[in-house]
């Protein structure tokens, strides 16, 4: 890594949480100063604009958190235990970056007059529910999985009540939320999935 | 009602789909000017600040939401029937105001720096909470429900999961997700819910 790859992956790691509490597009060019300890000029030697940053840093943000999803489904074997996995990943209370869910984050930032942003949330959304539809599509597949569910249809109520679940949670500051929908979703996987012996 | 109050309600009902579409405290004063036809000075004459208006409006909307909850319960004779016609109010497709759930729209908008906003959005969630816990109580009470069940759980869940569908619904602009969040909230409702006969 040069110098100039080091300082970019830097900035980017530091700007991560700050970006993702604030608001990718919204945060202030002098907190981002702050958080980094660089000034402008440094800042713009790495990257063209503010806009170009914030969707950068959402970037390595969502990489950071793929690696993560990657990991645990390839620590398990089975798709319904992949499934279980997952949700105690996403809802189990791990804090994969400081500011709460990024891709709830980036949902609520990206629906007004951003469209760069909401083109990358989109494109993250529509792989998260294509991950999901998969694994499903695999369990049903290895007979884990009852043959009448729809995958497509588990993908978007795992992601509603997932994303419900901290919308709520991060409103109150309480965790309990998050962690009843992690055990309603649990119980959905093992009962309404799960093919019967 | 004096011509003021009329004027006062006027200002509300137009302001209400703006600002509900653009952000309760958010919006700026010239739309407002826009959609209700006053001019600053005539708004100001029935609101001390725009975040008077913002809060009064809030009000009003959600006054509105509470009335149609009102009529779709008292409809209804059995708890879990009015369950039913609850989720079906909240995710089945009718639109009460323009421009989403106005609980979604507020609970994103207030975790930012808006406290009198934050403190309103919290005790309507608060009053929605109570009362789906209510009803699932009344259910338990009338035999209905399952004895095993806890109201305050049944709460955080249908309201996690009817939110999170209309992140979904709203990002996408598709009402797939609306409409497979009801039906798996009604099928959760008939069956991890009703008490077995």
């Amino acid at each position: 890594m040069s110098k100039g790859e080091e300082t970019r992956l830097r900035i980017l790691e530091r700007a991560a949480p700050l970006l993702n509490r604030h608001g990718f597009s919204t945060a202030p060019v002098s907190e981002i100063m702050r958080a980094t300890g660089l000034q402008k000029g440094g800042l713009y030697n790495h990257f063209a604009s503010k806009e170009e940053l914030a969707l950068a840093t959402f970037d390595h943000v969502m990489a950071q958190v793929n690696r993560r999803v990657q990991e645990v489904h390839a620590s398990k074997r089975s798709p319904v235990e992949q499934l279980l996995a997952h949700i105690d990943l996403i809802c189990g209370g791990h804090t994969i970056l400081e500011g709460g869910c990024p891709i709830l984050n980036s949902i609520v930032e990206s629906d007004d007059a951003n469209p760069a942003l909401r083109e990358r949330v989109r494109a993250v959304l529509d792989k998260w529910r294509r991950y999901l539809s998969h694994v499903v599509a695999d369990g049903i597949v290895r007979g884990e999985i009852r043959a009448d569910v729809n995958p497509d249809e588990v993908a978007t109520l795992l992601i509603g009540m997932l994303e419900g679940a901290h919308l709520l949670s991060n409103f109150y500051r309480d965790d309990v939320h998050r962690q009843r929908m992690a055990q309603h979703l649990s119980a959905y996987v093992n009962g309404a999935l799960r093919a019967r012996e």
